[in-house]
């Protein structure tokens, strides 16, 4: 509904099994009572039985913050779901920082209208998820918006970790010479919404990658490989990841094409609908950038975990042009990569 | 537009004074220009010129975190817009744990054709904010749904900072015999949204009272006042903030209505809308339970700050039936106040 209503006695929401109604985001008895029945009981914690306004932490600097919000549609795709992607996606940013999340907000805007039952799914997706890496879901909110001004459901989490690594990590510390090192193969997350979304019937069912990075990506930093930046591969995927960093390190980058792993599967989707994998998202993938003489043993360390298990090197770090990708193919040939340009791939985390 | 565009060169998207752009969402070029043109100008800070995945922040223990989403409507209205709310309130949510915001994350779900003059103004105005109480914004994040799937613009913040108060605030230290005090006038906030969003032509603008509390809220810490909870009076307004702190704290309270500051205009808006004022939302006035031998003190600390010049004390603590908020009215008859019930004030912060 566009307009309030002003009666005083308005019914009360539906119970188990029914919809998300406005009054659940009004800040009173029914949101109560959603957030007793659905929400609380979910993420059952000491700091959210407290009802205050936000948690107090007992975390000593430095402390890598991050953010991000989750609009991906449809809400649940094979090998995911927006619950597991917003812990997952988040404990990944945090990662990348060299640090190791312990405390994730919730920011949940649900439309009038969206079953409970998704919701009550979506919010044991990210119980499970955070459960898996350690993470405690510690304060939250949730608002509601009329039927229409919404898409079902979307989660903003932020995150808050006490940093490992004891040398600074990001794009700036980037510098010639470097090895460029992938996690795994690339591609499957954006394939496999893309597919849910628009019904494609591929042969095989490609599964998103969505996945926690914390443990092989601190893994590195603890056994004192010289990381210079870490970066997870998501929206724009691979390509607008290494020219966003290149351009702000002012270094050049080469990739070998036929050294980055993409699987079969995955590419033949690429090819029918026209993308290039390297512009196709991950959410359990990434890029490190590493001294060139811990290349070898960052490999190692990377494949001792289910999830970089295919991890591999897949070019280096140059001097210039500042801010150029190119890519080497099988021909032999170069080509220049460049960041995702258009809007193929919408809505994909 | 619901199904992707798979052309290989998609036109780009509008600059100065144009729209959001789905593309702007997608995570490469179109989205970085957005970044460099509206974003981080707005925001312009070291954190953010690292270009990386979160922000590292020297904090040190105990550090209150937490978080809100804004899905107000409309985005701007007399007093306010949701820019200046989305870093008021999460700095209010701070203050109300006794620490003193320092950083925030902020979280964008833009609406594909959102104006991006109205952009510029959001962000422009959460800076402003920001600058106003000395908190930065280190880190964020950009989504972009599709016309209609969303309402113009949705505003994460999450919020963080070290601690001031050494015995603890919250809802469960509330006790038998505390002075119930509130920062000023109640009900501004709710009946400016309404008034913008239904056109309600009232003989005076009524301005939302959006404000940072964190100033008048930590001189009460400061001072050595026995604060025991202190609770934004937000969606749900002071009756809903009164019942869930009573029955968390397992206390009753007496509420005294003519002792409760409602403008005259507010409280002539709310008989025409029938709205009880202790329903209604506030973006700048607080509630806090002090131990009554400490309420005169208190209320002569905030009456120092012109945000809570209008401090008074309005009730106090009771011991039972728990959970119970009663309120006295001018003719000495007590009825029982209850969190808001319906969904009478959607979409108010």
């Amino acid at each position: 509904m566009s307009k309030p209503d002003f009666s005083p006695a308005c019914p009360a929401p539906a119970g188990d099994g029914g919809t998300v109604q406005l009054a659940h985001g009004g800040g009173g008895r029914a949101m109560e009572r959603l957030l007793d029945t659905v929400i609380r009981p979910a993420f059952d914690n000491a700091q959210l039985a407290r009802r205050h306004d936000g948690a107090v932490l007992d975390l000593n600097g430095p402390i890598a913050f991050t953010t991000d919000s989750y609009v991906v549609k449809p809400l649940f795709f094979p090998g995911g779901d927006i619950g597991s992607l917003a812990v997952n996606g988040t404990v990944n940013d945090i990662a990348m920082c060299g640090a190791r999340a312990t405390h994730l907000s919730v920011g949940l805007i649900l439309e009038e209208g969206l079953p409970l039952d998704d919701l009550r799914r979506v919010v044991a997706s990210m119980r499970k998820a955070a459960d898996a890496v350690g993470v405690q879901l510690v304060t939250g909110d949730t608002k509601v918006v009329d039927h229409g001004k919404a898409d079902g459901l979307f989660i903003n989490t932020a995150g808050l970790g006490p940093v490992v690594a004891r040398s600074p990590i990001g794009p700036a510390e980037v510098r010639n010479g470097d090895a460029i090192i992938v996690s795994g193969d690339i591609g499957r997350h954006g394939i496999a919404v893309m597919a849910a979304r628009e019904g494609f019937g591929f042969e095989t069912v490609i599964e998103s990658d969505c996945a926690a990075l914390g443990d092989p990506a601190l893994a590195l930093v603890e056994a004192g490989i010289a990381v210079h930046c870490l970066r997870d591969m998501t929206r724009g995927g691979l390509a607008s990841a290494a020219v966003e960093i290149a351009e702000t390190a002012g270094v050049a980058m080469a990739l070998d094409e036929a050294a980055i792993p993409v699987r079969e599967d995955v590419r033949a989707a690429c090819e029918v609908l026209g993308l290039d994998p390297l512009h196709v998202a991950n959410e359990g993938r990434f890029v490190a950038f590493v001294a060139a003489g811990d290349a070898k043993r960052a490999i190692e360390i990377l494949r001792g975990f289910a999830v970089s298990a295919g991890a591999a090197q897949i070019g280096a770090v140059t001097e210039s042009p500042a801010g150029q990708v190119a890519s080497r193919g099988v021909l032999g040939v170069s080509r220049v990569v460049d960041m995702l340009s258009g809007e193929q791939l919408p809505r994909i985390c």
